[in-house]
């Protein structure tokens, strides 16, 4: 069994059945097969072989989806980049992932320019849209045969190849197997998001990360799927879309639906059509979960899962969004094991506070080209998140923080997510960061950088005393820093590395 | 991931639901965990090894249930037998699996002491119920630790060693690993039966076949189990327990319909929380299904499946059940490709009759020490089935027939399933099989046995008039035999190799 096959068998089940919606463009599921079909075979045809690469650079459209799913058809993996990236990056990836084409979006034509004589692997160049140099993805697909190419890859095969953002050293390449994305999008259907053929997927968040592997437990179920461009997230964009499409679903990091939140054009669109909004990939403060579910409704699924292990961890359904559990990331899907262990990997009692370990069949087949990477992260099956959390009696996941974000002050622990969650609480504060900086007494002192909401004022002495009135004294910001906006990585995490790192400029940090 | 953790996750989640209930006895999902868990425990504690095998023997019970699962969670595989089998032929079994344990039901105490002295591999016996010389169940669990035993399973690791009856020679065990089963418990909650934590599963057939494969994915939602002895299919019981027990589910063969139909105590029951009948595993004649649609109502679900590939390869929901497709098994599952092939295991196209060939997560490891009929059934990850049928434009499949059921007639093939299927369309007809006898003109010539409805009256002539009527004339029977009733295997399947043979005494099949 193989990812390809879901697409060739929702064309069966679904022929007349809209798969992709944009602008005026409505593509069929008999239509997007034989255009998938298509281009796997003029990538066999020109050339590529079952086993390589097909690297992917662009903004959200149905071309991009499609060039997911061909390479998974003709026996090859795709490649997805984070089109935030510096094209020095980019061309790493390339290199590293050894890409033999690369399929990307006219928008980055000048971007490919400055590297192109720097990628030796990459043997086709097609672009989508524009004009240019290279071969356009309308003209590559003409003429092809529409029948599913003559490769059977297996399910141990690589399909999509993840590439880490890497925030320490160079990005590493997460291996997702056919077998990986399979029990995903299973357990997609089984708990976290049974999706329904009348549903509507909206791609708000870029398809190359998260959004993208929301793609094939839709297509499972012949549902329609439609793409925003996401160079920057725009809220009324996606209101927009929203209320024209009758978009049912979206999937988004928790900065995306805090924007959401933030824009006083929302309540000028109707989003009655939306019923799921499934968010993870960072921390979500309680607080502004609490305001999201007030404005948009009890919609929210959350899920928990890494490059390596994708989406399905756990998930919190939207009728557990209550009380306590509001901060927790819900509780192991049906085919995932999730333990707490130490760091000699020993398995740590219910209650214990330690690395969340995951285990079963979302689980990667190890880092491209990395077996020393591979060797540290996982263990019989095991694969260390770098996640701090605890499970509780009842088998909720409570994550802290990622291990490195994790501040060491005066011997004592403290994970900024708490910091930020009580920060949050404060009703002036739109976003807020809590980074370790150093200190001469204490190792590292804990700093607060915090966005206010407009128009409204609070001083630095208001937050400290604020967090001092609701957490351990110990914990409280020695100092708050008040900012226009935070820095975000390309999906939308707030890149709390670029914080730190002026305040480091030449220490070494402990952690 | 493995099996065993479903339950210690339902354990979880569901602590006080009810696991099983039988007679005045209701354990929740907190005590069966802790009972399987203790059942594995004493296993291992009493010498077993994981990567060793488990037999079980005895009639559907709870404790029949836990011996499933808790070798599972011990790291051995259970080994469950037809227990309409001869004492020679399980302990043929029993000795070709080199099972170090028997768990079995006191009510085939004599049965296994007949063969004790021949077993030279099962070190421990253990009795449910009843008194003599073994270790009683409840004795062998008592005082163990009901913690899940310190054993991870791995996904491809052994589970269930499912033997098939053996029509032709020994038979032989499928090995269905972890994968196996996890992959058909995920498919029967995608789209084959999204069972409910409300909902309540009758093992009325045996737990040693198909039922038992129902048991896993109402584990994974925390949904209630109840079990009839099966040394005889009674439908009597059947009707009372799903009244008494507001049951929802059952899974059965065609011939226990067949049994619900014929039984006029039907009427005196309520079986109104019944919601879904899951029926395979030989067919099901449209007629018979045309009536039992119209006495229970749209709550039948085919599932097509064999024992090394369990289940799910193809569904027929209920709302599918109209028309054309009342002679279909489906379509296949999500999870799961269906081709049909020649001798060669060349693909055939689309509307083509020829070999039903599997491929997915369901299907088996292979065949147990038997490497050269793994070699025979199975090539690249496909698993040709023994069965004869064609998918239609629609990906619908139509079984004709078990290919070695083909009856070769003046050089014509005929699939006896369709000479049944008009035989069962005459109003007097109560069960029929049809086969091949010799010939001397035509090599094979077809033969029907038929059972009458009591008190209904028809002759040879009027049967083979019946058949001249509705189907190509080569096809009808030459001669019709009138039978009490007809011989039926263990799991309820008529038995046409024991009908065929006395024709055959002492001449040789061609086919």
């Amino acid at each position: 069994m193989h990812v390809g096959h879901l697409l060739t068998r929702a064309a069966l089940r679904y022929p007349d059945r809209v798969a992709w919606i944009e602008g005026e463009v409505r593509i069929d599921y008999r239509a997007a097969e034989a255009r998938v079909n298509g281009l796997a075979n003029s990538l066999l045809a020109s050339g590529l072989r079952p086993g390589e690469r097909v690297g992917l650079l662009g903004a959200n459209c149905y071309q991009a989806i499609e060039t997911i799913l061909a390479p998974m058809k003709a026996g090859m993996a795709v490649v997805p980049m984070n089109m935030r990236l510096h094209p020095e990056e980019h061309a790493f990836i390339l290199n590293d992932s050894e890409c033999a084409a690369l399929v990307y979006g006219a928008e980055f034509a000048d971007h490919v320019a400055s590297v192109r004589d720097r990628l030796p692997s990459v043997r086709r160049f097609i672009r989508v849209g524009g004009s240019g140099p290279d071969i356009e993805y309308e003209r590559f697909l003409a003429g092809a045969s529409g029948a599913p190419p003559p490769v059977e890859p297996r399910p141990e095969d690589l399909a999509w190849l993840f590439y880490t953002s890497g925030t320490t050293g160079k990005p590493k390449g997460a291996m997702l197997t056919h077998r990986n994305l399979l029990a995903m999008e299973a357990t997609f259907l089984v708990e976290t998001n049974p999706a329904a053929e009348t549903d509507v997927l909206l791609h708000a968040a870029p398809i190359t990360h998260g959004s993208g592997l929301a793609m094939f437990h839709h297509i499972a179920r012949g549902a329609a799927q439609t793409c925003l461009p996401t160079r920057r997230f725009d809220p009324v964009a996606v209101f927009e879309t929203i209320e024209r499409r009758s978009v049912t679903t979206i999937e988004l990091l928790p900065t995306m639906i805090i924007m959401l939140l933030a824009a006083p054009e929302r309540v000028r669109y109707s989003l009655k059509s939306l019923h799921t909004i499934l968010y993870g990939g960072s921390p979500m403060p309680v607080e502004k979960l609490r305001e999201a579910i007030a404005a948009f409704g009890p919609v929210f699924v959350q899920i928990y899962g890494l490059g390596e292990a994708p989406q399905t961890i756990t998930t919190l359904p939207r009728g557990e969004h209550v009380g306590e559990r509001l901060a927790s990331a819900g509780r192991p899907t049906t085919n995932t094991m999730v333990r707490i262990q130490d760091e000699e990997w020993r398995p740590l009692p219910v209650g214990s506070t330690g690395e969340i370990a995951v285990r079963g069949d979302i689980v990667m087949a190890g880092y491209w080209k990395r077996p020393d990477a591979t060797a540290d992260a996982m263990r019989d099956g095991w694969f260390r998140t770098g996640d701090i959390g605890c499970l509780d009696a009842d088998g909720y996941l409570y994550i802290s923080d990622r291990k490195k974000e994790m501040i060491i002050s005066g011997g004592s622990n403290i994970y900024p997510r708490e910091v930020e969650e009580v920060i949050y609480r404060h009703p002036a504060v739109h976003e807020a960061a809590v980074i370790g900086v150093p200190d001469a007494t204490w190792g590292e002192a804990i700093k607060a950088l915090v966005v206010l909401k407009p128009g409204l004022r609070a001083t630095e002495a208001e937050i400290i005393e604020h967090c001092r009135a609701h957490i351990a004294s110990y914990k409280k910001p020695k100092s708050v820093e008040f900012r226009e906006s935070l820095p975000k990585s390309g999906y939308g995490k707030i890149l709390k590395r670029e914080l730190r790192d002026p305040y480091w400029a030449g220490q070494e940090r402990k952690v």
